[in-house]
């Protein structure tokens, strides 16, 4: 597929989202200096920044403004701390159990585990008020927006969002004693895009959002992202069996020490290739269709598609 | 302290607030019903259902419309949640440790620690989903107060109000190796502030914008609500030492067990009392100052210091 590389756009963006994210998070001394240390070790270490990326790319594929962008920016970052919170949480021993997470210790590990829940709580409630900051400097238009995003973003991360997903997915694990449930294929795809695919979706639709798409823009990249999700966890499943540690910078082959059902294992690797490339196929159709194409989406698709991490 | 009591107010917010609950609790397919179950269970446990009749209180103090009321119910409903996630969280055994509450098994004792932590997880999420609801109704000036409250909700809910209260207070309970903090008087006060009395207040506040307070009303509210969030907290205490199980519906005696640090443990009994009485004048002389004083508020103040659980 035709795609206008940029290799700079990616990076500019991650150092700008990594700037941001670093100054709005909670500093003491009005938040407790445990907790804040806690919270700043586990957003500033690193990672892909996959869906503040993502936000700032459909914002500027709409409107390549610095208008747009500035409008995008809290609400990437609002989307970084929700992911964060998510795998804190998701590291826990009640849950998966992991001690490494982008090559260092996980949170619990380093704190125990009543800090690592309140750090994963702070920053879920941060990320709404990230969204929500400086009420008083907004436009109706600007208000509205952020309302809405705010809604969208919730609703992805919520109960029938990524929540929901980690409930199915803790449940198949058997981690829930008489309740166990098995999954096959349709119900995987259907664990995986809440569990993964609601938060990157509403992290495309929201830079949209933000930068004033219409109906029929967000649509379509509402359709991108959730093509875009399944492939980034299909991809996710795949080097979980090839990747070595020190590229993932966390414990692999974990999928099928715990049994658990994955692309690769259900279909197999060369099927589940196909899969991910099928879906990015997809994605980049709805964007072509809607005029679109031109944009920053098609890179990060790219990106996904090929990420050795 | 003067007060037209309607004992009907707070028993008909009641039910109206656990009918709206169980509306808004999120609902199977689009949940994963076993995660449905899960928030239900906590939801519709019972409980005072002191924040939102406070958000609702608030707004009939400023606007006694069912336009008001309307307008404050989803908020109301929200704090509930963001209530109700608090405590399935600091009962875990990482926090607290508790096996009873509201005189029934804590969740993670039924459903295992995991599912949990998601509950909580998405109860914080749905709260701010509920505050965004039905963005497409919303006149200019309904998106301006959604957008200011769910700020005033994050902000109370996060790393400088309840969670970083929390935060404080597993440190000093010696939950977090060699970093242990001892706390005082004045640090006790000030860790209540943010634990119980940020969610509070921005009950109390959210309540009065959703019914369009003007600036000095919505400052007296928020100082009464400071003051009737420590009243509430000092009670609390009290309550823990000579309050019973059955009519707390949860484990008593527990701060004396935990050697935690309590207003009648470092003031004794009668000073105790003394001072919530103290908050309270405090936080009517505010209401009476701002012309406030013949609303529901008053009557709020006198329920939150003569409860028995």
């Amino acid at each position: 597929m035709a795609s206008e590389t940029s290799p700079g756009f990616i990076d500019a963006a991650r150092i700008e989202i990594d700037h941001a994210l670093e100054q709005w998070l909670p500093q003491p001394p009005a938040c407790p200096p445990l907790l804040a240390e806690a919270m700043r070790y586990s957003v500033m270490a690193g990672g892909k920044r996959l869906r503040p990326v993502l936000a700032l790319a459909a914002a500027e594929t709409i409107s390549p403004t610095r208008i747009a962008r500035q409008a995008a920016l809290p609400v990437a970052c609002a989307l970084e701390f929700i992911h964060t919170y998510s795998l804190i949480h998701d590291d826990l021993p009640a849950m998966d159990d992991d001690s490494l997470r982008r090559g260092r210790p996980t949170l619990h590990v380093l704190y125990g585990d009543g800090l690592a829940i309140l750090a994963g709580d702070a920053l879920q409630a941060e990320a709404f008020a990230l969204i929500a900051r400086e009420p008083n400097s907004n436009t109706h238009e600007l208000a509205e927006r952020k309302l809405r995003v705010s809604g969208i973003v919730a609703q992805a991360a919520g109960a029938i969002g990524m929540v929901g997903g980690q409930a199915i997915d803790l449940q198949a694990a058997g981690q829930i004693r008489n309740r166990q449930a098995q999954l096959d294929g349709e119900a995987l795809r259907a664990m995986h895009l809440k569990k993964t695919g609601a938060l990157i979706r509403a992290a495309a639709v929201s830079g949209a959002v933000m930068a004033g798409a219409d109906d029929r823009a967000i649509d379509a990249i509402e359709q991108w992202g959730t093509e875009i999700g399944l492939a980034f966890q299909i991809v996710d499943d795949i080097l979980d069996v090839e990747g070595s540690s020190t590229e993932m910078g966390k414990t692999v082959g974990k999928d099928a020490a715990h049994d658990k059902p994955t692309y690769p294992s259900l279909f197999g690797l060369d099927r589940a290739r196909e899969m991910a490339d099928r879906c990015a196929h997809h994605a980049q159709q709805m964007l072509t269709d809607a005029g679109l194409a031109h944009g920053r989406l098609t890179e990060i698709a790219d990106w996904v598609l090929r990420r050795r991490n």
